[in-house]
């Protein structure tokens, strides 16, 4: 279980980098990165209890680009599910089905956890290639932090017996070149320019949830490049 | 959700009596139990956060079984699981097995969680009509206890609450006409014509597992089909 990376995302209270750590020994995983903590102190080693070895060789970062770096998918976790099939920003799917998902999966995945109070950034969540959620009550959705890491890892912990090793899966260099082909194609076509942004999201999400394969992304990145390029072409 | 009561025996720290209560509001239960629980103050309160309500209602006994008097099936959590076969006091089943053996159950459902430190005495478990455990590391298997009760709520709301509506997602029409606009575009830049099938057939697979809302499709439809059209038109 050493290809997930648990990135904590400006956490508040050292106590929930405490849980989280435990939580993460408790689970197998091991790889914990954190963007600008809180101070770490007794408080943090206390609640890590048998997995203070998971705190202390835990690496902090400036940024969430430092952080995901080496990951072949970077995983947005949001308590928010935002109702209504625009607001694709916001479509998580169900940590279980995460699990499920990533089973296969080659190459680090690196789990983005944000902070206590307000969760990842828009900027942040737009970076993701897909969001995941704990289903919970629509009354009182916000998990507590550690909670929340903790259920995530326990669905990943739950498939671990069923990680065969499939396909290769492209790398962030790969599927960033298919996203500026994308967003090439857009400008070609002549795509309004107040819409681009948001399509050139929804379609990294899409791509992200699909977990393509090294294959499929050649393939998909040479018909959209190729298309961007006629039509760039043609114009002249 | 009102027929699962969670009762923590004699816990010892305050602050994981917030926790549970939080996690029991995030999770739409609310009917919290404690036999001889630690001096409960201010950090309980803070922890419950919007769940204070829990606490408060929360009822207060000397023995177990004041506890679970009223309930028809007492279950106990253990972090412990004895192998062999003669062990019968420790073969718990896996909190996500006891979801879906509860699932409909009917009448009042005791959930035993025992102290931080010892768990539920020999003579605690022996009451329970059955056990339940959360799988986890063979190294570290001891969660926190407002994460085992957490993780516990979480399987059982999976089984009872599936409250998050689902946005539509796109007709089969829809998306037969979404592979007609790629087809279309392959033909347009010039695809290698046997390459051509397995290509289109590898995109619906993409577009199949990412399950696109029906915004997503007309989204990306349009840029296809746009794209398709315009170097169709710049050949002529």
């Amino acid at each position: 279980m050493g290809d997930f990376r648990v990135v904590l995302v400006e956490p508040e209270h050292e106590g929930n980098v405490g849980a989280v750590a435990r939580a993460m020994g408790n689970f197998a995983f091991d790889d914990l990165c954190m963007v600008n903590p809180c101070p770490l102190g007794d408080e943090a080693l206390k609640r890590a209890k048998h997995a203070g070895h998971i705190l202390s060789n835990a690496m902090i970062v400036d940024t969430v680009d430092e952080a995901v770096k080496g990951c072949s998918l970077v995983v947005g976790t949001t308590g928010i599910v935002t109702h209504g099939p625009k607001r694709y920003v916001r479509i998580p799917m169900p940590a279980r089905e995460l699990a499920a998902r990533t089973a296969d999966h080659e190459g680090r995945i690196a789990l983005l956890f944000g902070r206590e109070g307000l969760g990842l950034t828009q900027e942040e969540l737009a970076r993701c290639d897909l969001l995941a959620h704990i289903p919970s009550s629509e009354e009182y959705p916000t998990l507590n932090l550690s909670h929340a890491v903790s259920i995530v890892l326990y669905e990943l912990f739950q498939t671990r017996g069923r990680r065969i090793s499939r396909n290769p899966v492209s790398s962030e260099e790969e599927r960033e070149l298919l996203y500026k082909y994308f967003a090439r194609l857009l400008v070609a076509i002549d795509y309004p320019e107040f819409r681009r942004h948001n399509t050139e999201v929804m379609f990294r999400r899409m791509m992200g949830r699909s977990v393509p394969t090294k294959w499929e992304f050649y393939t998909i990145m040479g018909v959209i490049g190729d298309a961007a390029k006629l039509i760039e072409k043609s114009k002249k």
